[in-house]
């Protein structure tokens, strides 16, 4: 007997198929999961004729695939009764011990038992939200932020709040008068979500003075601080900073990540965090999902013994310093006037600010028509802003190509500025627009 | 200047660090994420010296290491560009592909864009239990259940409800009498969990007439059914069974797995779901962790289309066959009167009942002290019930000690028979016991 007249007990199978028959059983949580409207045009920019400046994703090709095959067959062919079997939720210890170590680079002090290994920093954004987010919580976050660390927090319903930034960062002042305001409306914070380093999108860095303000303004409001740090190692001038965490290691809750100093292919991120937090995200971690791959820890703890791997950044840093200034002198000699963008010192992004009039969402399908793909502003944004501004990423197309879609951007903000003094602005009519950020691009 | 006097500034630091300054601030869901209260017991057990029924590790050392080691190394040198980079949420297409040819083993025709790729069978739980689960709804599971997705569960705020098994697998009339019942009452019921084949804990299988019957209850009441089968491919002895997935593909959720048939050190599990659920649980696993890890999808695809895997899960069959027969034939042999067990077809599983009287919980630190530990039967319930059973593990100790575990339970076993007969119940008062369930042990 064949499913089929089964399928008539079904409430909505009479319907056809293209109506979801569990559109009532979803949790209120999905309403906040939303795919994004740009997905589309970014499998059409991924052809090869279209110059992405669009995607984070580092040089993997730069790595030395010959040593990192030997060095994962070591790990199956020696270790292989561990490393294929299950592990502990909070990770290899020996891996930690090291992390501890990759850490202290940047002036941090930490215990491996504080330290718990994630699927990339994304999986301890998502156990973080999970810990501490009720729904109408609100999290601070910088303005523009990344935006899959938002995807997450609207996952768990929380009311994503951004604070103002500039060159040098978040603007302390404006993160105190977010936190008087919401405190003054009874509104319950849970964190303030900062990527100190290079941020992505806008490329810039906290300055050293204001680390010290960020901190004190938020051990006054009893707020912990979600440092999250996948570049700072990755600085192209000037000498490392110090991290959030290693000047308050009671308040701030600090996420790492190999995947742009190593590989994003073994998905060996970290959090450490203040014990008691620790423990409650070790309990959330095993129901998430057991435990994360052993082999990929030890592959990444075997790789940090035996490999050099400060001399692998160093290459890495060179690479990507060149690529930078690719960017940036393309930009300084093509870019028409009335463009801005920021020169950030590490990382993987510039932020560029059109000229006024001209909307980078509306004008991404003429770009892409041109062969040259990029991230527009609004993406990083949990509101309406960001029309006026685009992500541009140095980290993967080479040299010539990121001459290249410089050019090709150059003229395509060329015709807009001609279209915008011809018609007006050259923005699309709002359209209660229902899409939510747009995802991060591999 | 130190980090000490910013430290005044936070509310809680003059309470000294074992106060968590974090308390008031954690999500309502904690509440439901709960530490064992058996685990620093089983740091004892896992001692060379103590026989470990416990855990469902498998044996991964029946492995052929050197061949997996080439084919890492392999996947490492001449698909690096690929392996490490980053992935797409769903998953590598390939790998997905011959997921459904290793589901056609059990009758399921499914198409490669149903399929999610995810970290091992657990994260899939969590992905659907944070699609559909709003705190408060009902989740049905059997009784006994697998312990760790009654914690995911719980991390959601569900109400658990247990549903009657025997040995033939769940009683189809005490699952319909629930839904009524639960129905009635103006309950949301999300989904059935269940485990159809060689259930953990329970070692039984639900039989073919019944499944009929769980299928057709569950349509009727528009449930979903959650089939979770990481050992439908490990049957010592008579024919794959159908899974619930092949009859109604749009009423089943399916979950599966290579952590039994191949190694759960990278974590490669699946979901099946209706294309609109799976849409859902794709933006889901997106906030969760960005992608899973690219290398180790390629691992499992190169592993499926270069090695005899059909042949390496016969040659896992005979070594558990014959672990399963050495503890059942332990068990005739051995357990005092009074002592029932399960007799699997299949996994790695034997459910045991004490004879009236006796406390598995109460008894385990007695059996640790004699060299032998399970997992009390406590650990597979939301509720208080499974006192008088264990679970059992043949998966990972040899024969030899699998039989030396049994004769040690059997004495243990014996003095607590002995102790019932002077002394009365051998179960420690109730306490008003606040832990949860026994997290799995890897």
């Amino acid at each position: 007997m064949s499913a089929e007249p089964r399928e008539s007990h079904h409430p909505s199978s009479t319907q056809g198929s293209r109506i979801d028959p569990y559109i009532d059983s979803y949790a209120a949580r999905t309403q906040g999961m939303v795919a994004s409207e740009v997905r589309a045009l970014f499998a059409v920019a991924s052809r090869p004729e279209v110059v992405s400046l669009a995607g984070g994703m580092p040089n993997v090709d730069a790595l030395p695939l010959e040593n990192i095959g030997e060095l994962v067959r070591q790990v199956a062919t020696e270790q292989g009764s561990e490393a294929l079997q299950y592990g502990s939720a909070q990770g290899n210890e020996a891996l930690r011990e090291q992390i501890c170590d990759v850490m202290s680079l940047e002036g941090i002090t930490a215990s491996p038992d504080d330290v718990m290994v994630t699927v990339g920093s994304q999986q301890a954004l998502d156990l973080i939200t999970r810990v501490f987010v009720d729904p109408g919580d609100v999290v601070l976050c910088e303005a523009p932020t990344y935006l899959t660390a938002v995807n997450t927090f609207a996952a768990f319903q929380a009311d994503v709040h951004h604070v103002a930034m500039d060159e040098e960062g978040v603007v302390p002042e404006a993160l105190e008068e977010s936190l008087a305001n919401l405190t003054a409306a009874g509104r319950r914070v849970k964190f303030f979500y900062t990527i100190p380093n290079f941020q992505n999108p806008a490329g810039v860095t906290l300055s050293a003075q204001r680390r010290d303000r960020v901190v004190e303004i938020c051990q006054r409001y009893g707020l912990l601080v979600l440092e999250d740090n996948p570049y700072g190692l990755l600085r192209y001038e000037g000498e490392l900073t110090t991290a959030l965490r290693a000047q308050a290691p009671e308040s701030v809750i600090y996420l790492g990540s190999f995947s742009k100093t190593l590989s994003p292919g073994f998905r060996i991120g970290w959090v450490l965090a203040p014990s008691a937090v620790r423990a409650k995200l070790v309990l959330a971690a095993e129901s998430a999902m057991l435990s994360h791959s052993t082999f990929n820890q030890m592959v990444v703890a075997r790789y940090l013994t035996n490999h050099p791997w400060r001399e692998q950044i160093k290459d890495f840093v060179e690479m990507y310093r060149d690529r930078r200034d690719t960017m940036i002198s393309a930009l300084d000699t093509l870019m028409p006037e009335g463009t801005t963008w920021t020169r950030p010192q590490g990382g993987f992004f510039v932020w560029l600010t059109l000229p006024e009039g001209l909307d980078s969402k509306a004008m991404l399908p003429r770009a892409v028509n041109e062969r040259v793909a990029y991230v527009p502003g609004t993406g990083f944004f949990a509101n309406d802003d960001g029309h006026r501004n685009m992500r541009l990423s140095f980290c993967y197309p080479t040299p010539d190509r990121i001459r290249e879609g410089v050019r090709r951007l150059s003229g395509v903000i060329q015709s807009e500025i001609s279209l915008r003094d011809t018609f007006g602005s050259t923005s699309a009519p709002t359209t209660g627009d229902q899409a939510g950020p747009t995802p991060e691009l591999p």
